[in-house]
C-alpha cells in the first residue's frame, strides 16, 4: 500500500513537475507577484464576447505555456484533471475541448488547483499515464456575478469578503524530470462548522485546512519546521488568523512558516480587497507563478501547499445551509 | 504502464465491486426496473424541505445500502468520488459530510456514475486505498428548476427531452471480493459537434459515446460481440439511434449488444417520458441495481458500461455556445 498512516498518500514513484503556466489579470498585475506572472491580461473580456469564454481563454493560455515549458505538445499528455468555480465548470470544459486530451472535470470549490493536482500526480505515480496536465482558473467578473451581484449593480462589499482572482495556474505532470517532485498528498473530508455567512468564506474553509494538516503533520510523523513553507490556497486574512489558532489548539504551531496565497498575491490594505484574493485561480496563479519558479530556483525546497474550498452554493445558502469547507494538500519536494 | 493503447487503461489488480445500493423515485418504480431498486422513494422530498435536500438523502442511502452488501463501515472507505447536477455539486458535498470519508468531488454531467466509478477503482487498483466509493444521484424537481423551468411553470417539453431521474446508485469498490471486477477504462476526451438545442441532450452526446466506445475496441482488440452487453448511460432514444449510426460509419455494429439506461429505466410509451431517463441517477439507479444484480447472478458476465455526459450550462447556452458531450467507458467482468 503506498499509504502512509491513516489519511496520506505517499507518491512512491516520485513524479515530476515537467512545466507550469500561470497567467492572471489587471488587477493581479499590480500586486506583488507581477513578475512571477508568465502572461498578464490587461483586458478582462481577452478579446472575447464574454466573461466566461474569457475565463476559459486564460486556461488555454496557462495550458499552453505549461506544455511549452515542458517541451511537450498537447498529444502526449494522455489525462487532464481540471476545473473550475462555473456551474458545471465550463471554464475547464470549454477550454479543454480544443486540446483534444481524455478529461476529468474536477469540482473541488477553490481547492481544485491541488485536488487536480493529486489526481494529474496519482495517475503518473500509479504508471496509468506518462505524463498529465491538472489545470484551474477563476475570473472576478463571471464569480461575483454568478456567486453574488451582478457588477452593474455595484454591490458593497463586507470587510471578510475577498476579491476574486482573475488568472489561471497549468501543471504538467510527468515520470520524469528535474522539476519539483510530488511526495505526498493528504487528501480532505468535508468539514462543516455551520458558517452560514457567504461573505466569510475564509472562515468556512480554516477548520477544513486544520484537519487536513493536522492529519498529514501525523501521519508522516513531521512537524512545521520541516518545511520551508505551509502554504494555503486563499483563507484570506480571517480565515488565515482563524487557522493559526485552531492549529495552536491541536499544539500545532505553523505560524513561522504559513502563507496564504490569497494574502500574496494583492497589496491587501493599498488594493482594497477587503480580507484577500481568492477563488480556484488564485492558488493555481500564485502556486503556478511565484511558488514552483521559486522551487526551480532552489529559494524553496520542501513545502506544504494546502487548497482550501468552500463548498458554498447560492441555491443551498437561500434554504438556509450552511456552507462546508474541504481542503488538500499536496507535499512538494525539490 | 497500466495502458493499452492509446486510451485505455488496465487495471492490472483487478480490484472487485464489493457492494452497491440503488435508490428511485415512485415514477421509476412505475416503470419496467422497479424491482431492481434496492429502495424506493415514493415521496419526492423525502421528509426534507427542498428537493436539493431530498436529492443528498437519496445518495446517503445508497450509501449506506452499499456500504451494508460490501459489509464494512465507512470509516473503512479511505475515498470516495462523487458528483451530480446541481450547481457547486450539493447533493454529493452534502450528502458525504455525514460520513467522514476524504472526498474528491467530481463534475462529469450524467457521466459522473462511470467517472466516479473508474477513479474509485483506479486508486484500490494502484494500492492507494484497500476501500473505495462512487456516489451520484439527480432529482427530477431540482434538476429541471435549475436546468429548464420552475415545475410551476408547467413547461411543454419537446420530443426530443428527456425526463431526469430522481434516483442515486453508489459502489464500494476493493482489493479483493467476488463480485464484478474492473477489468479496463477509457476516458473520453470532450466532444462538440455543435448541437445547441438544450432540448435534445441525446445528440450532444452520441459523438462522445461513438468516439470512446470506438477508442476502446481498437485499444483492446475486441469486437463488440465479445461482450454480453454495451451500455450507454442516458442517450435516450434519439441518441441511441444516432450512436448506432455513428459507429456504423465506422464499421462497426453494436446493434445486437447495446442498451440504454434511460431507455431501460421508463417504459417510454406509457410513462410519457419522450426520449427516456437521463441525469446521473440514470446510470447510476441502473447500473447500482439490475445491471449489478444480474452480473452477481451471472445472467450478465462482460460488460462495457459507457456513461456520457452533455457538458450543459444554461448560461453558456444563453452566450450562444454549444453543447459538448464527453462520455468514459468501464469494462466489468464477473
Amino acid at each position: 500500500m503506498n499509504r502512509i498512516g491513516r489519511y496520506t498518500i505517499a507518491y512512491n514513484n516520485q513524479p515530476a513537475v515537467a512545466g507550469f503556466g500561470s497567467v492572471a489579470g489587471k488587477k493581479e498585475s499590480e500586486g506583488p507577484l507581477k513578475e512571477y506572472f508568465h502572461k498578464i491580461e490587461y483586458d478582462t473580456k481577452l478579446g472575447c464576447d464574454t466573461w466566461e469564454q474569457a475565463e476559459s481563454m486564460l486556461q488555454k493560455e496557462a495550458i499552453q505555456i505549461a506544455l511549452e515549458k515542458a517541451q511537450i505538445s498537447g498529444e502526449l499528455i494522455q489525462l487532464a484533471f481540471g476545473g473550475d468555480l462555473l456551474n458545471q465548470c465550463i471554464s475547464t470544459s470549454y477550454s479543454i475541448r480544443g486540446f483534444n486530451i481524455p478529461f476529468l472535470g474536477q469540482y473541488g470549490a477553490c481547492s481544485t488547483m491541488v485536488q487536480s493536482l493529486i489526481l494529474a500526480g496519482l495517475m503518473v505515480d500509479g504508471g496509468y499515464c506518462r505524463n498529465s496536465l491538472a489545470v484551474t482558473s477563476s475570473h472576478f467578473c463571471s464569480a461575483e456575478r454568478q456567486f453574488r451581484f451582478p457588477l452593474e449593480y455595484g454591490g458593497q462589499r463586507t470587510p471578510a469578503a475577498q476579491w476574486t482572482v482573475t488568472g489561471s495556474g497549468a501543471i504538467v505532470v510527468s515520470q520524469y524530470g528535474n522539476g519539483p517532485k510530488l511526495k505526498h498528498c493528504t487528501i480532505g473530508k468535508v468539514v462543516d462548522m455551520g458558517v452560514t455567512d457567504i461573505n466569510n468564506m475564509g472562515a468556512a474553509m480554516a477548520p477544513a485546512a486544520c484537519d487536513t494538516i493536522k492529519s498529514f503533520l501525523k501521519d508522516t510523523k513531521t512537524k512545521p519546521s520541516d518545511y520551508d513553507l505551509i502554504l494555503t490556497g486563499d483563507l484570506g486574512k480571517i480565515g488565515s488568523q482563524l487557522l493559526l489558532e485552531l492549529l495552536q489548539k491541536e499544539n500545532i504551531d505553523i505560524s513561522r512558516q504559513h502563507n496564504d496565497c490569497g494574502m500574496m498575491i494583492y497589496d491587501i490594505e493599498k488594493q482594497d480587497v477587503h480580507a484577500g484574493g481568492s477563488g480556484c485561480g488564485c492558488c493555481g496563479s500564485v502556486l503556478c507563478g511565484y511558488i514552483l519558479e521559486n522551487m526551480c530556483k532552489g529559494k524553496l525546497k520542501n513545502i506544504l501547499v494546502t487548497a482550501t474550498g468552500a463548498l458554498m452554493s447560492p441555491t443551498a445558502n437561500q434554504q438556509g445551509e450552511s456552507t462546508p469547507g474541504i481542503a488538500h494538500l499536496i507535499h512538494l519536494e525539490i
